[in-house]
């Protein structure tokens, strides 16, 4: 059986991303773990759209971010997005954002969620969804 | 009859608001036009929250802007709307950005909308919201 | 000698910082939390654009934010800002979002920061400006 | 001589810049533009960093975007970018943005521009840097 082979996320900081301290905003590593995430689902065979579609909803519950050395415009920076915790009713990742071009580790975040159906409601993906649960439960090991 | 008296909106600009040229990233002037927009027309009696909630979506069509002279931050902006043009189908706004403390004009804009239903179709407000209709036509004034 | 007190900043949820599923994006807190943070230091007598112009610099070194509750479009967010740590080189500030309508606690947050001069370098400010220190410690009581 | 050939750029519309109406706010297109703008200047050999560290900063004069259809999340887009004057003082841009996946025209979009010195004082690139001038006026060709 194939395994799922996870490319890392790569995102090339933006120039409108800056601030007049001439590094970039440390609010939009928020939207770049956002952007990993989604792209992580996407190649673990559950793209966020899709869930949408079919009436599932993923907000956030939490994020954290700790700011190790700092980004600027023009760098590209490397996201890798792990499942640390996934119960089929809530689910908690980790992240870490390395310098493309140094290898350096810049920044690293959390982010925690749970799953609701269009009106808003907690649902168990795991009695309601099996097979989305089944691919949610795979990630733990990527 | 009293007429409606539009209190111009205040803009106070933001530090995640500048970009590493140390002025105010010139993206950010589109959504102040929102804001003021939106404020304005809550003054004259339309909030758009409740357009919403009754089925009406007024997307932009168009926008544009001019910078004249830079914005920095902790700046306060005021910021002038006039409704140029409206038919019941489609209206036209007029922007002008004045730098509260030197009472320097720093930017002119445009914006033109439709009026959508649910549904995303052009509906005419004249035909189907005679009421709301009336309180558009009375800003032409302002 | 009277003493400082503080108003509690307000945030007026802008459309454009909604998302399709039509509550505020979180991100937008984190930038909140910013302007609530400028807004008390500069109620403290310490504006920050007065600072980065003496060349003191206060990066994010890390923020967490909790979601308990949505916010919506023209929600009124009262932002309450607490410093509950201060050492003259690192000061913590904790947030309390609460709706202003209902007087729900929606978000909680907090952020770390350092001080930099102008070649980002760290700085005691204990050692280099006793009395924007004396500022910073004032805030600890309020 | 081999010719410059320009790839399109492609942006790939985030969840994070939808809003409410459940399409790309029309705000992010002015920052799209900006992302294509500086992919095409690095392509033709005038990175956008390098001229900064060099002294030259290049302002947004003016801006304007016409939304013929909606962008969704998640949805590609691929944006031309075409410069339609430059005198060495001055430089004007047209944007034309289509989705990838149907081929249809969603956007078009203008920029103009100067350039400053790091006093923010207009320069003339004919005049001062001969050879980066060279390569904008290159760009007209493309």
């Amino acid at each position: 059986m194939s395994e799922i082979s996870i490319k890392p996320y790569v995102h090339h900081a933006q120039y409108y991303e800056t601030d007049q301290m001439s590094i970039i905003h440390h609010s939009n590593y928020i939207r770049w773990m956002e952007e990993a995430r989604l792209d992580f689902m996407s190649q673990c065979g559950v793209p966020y759209k899709e869930l949408e579609e079919m009436g599932i909803i993923i907000p956030v519950l939490s994020v954290s971010c700790e700011y190790r050395s700092m980004v600027h415009f023009d760098d590209d920076v490397i996201i890798h997005v792990k499942v640390v915790r996934y119960s089929g009713i809530k689910m908690n990742l980790e992240y870490t954002f390395t310098n493309a071009a140094t290898g350096e580790l810049t920044t690293t975040g959390t982010s925690s969620h749970c799953f609701l159906n269009r009106d808003y409601r907690p649902i168990s993906l795991k009695k309601d969804y099996a097979d989305i649960d089944n691919r949610f439960r795979k990630m733990l090991a990527l």
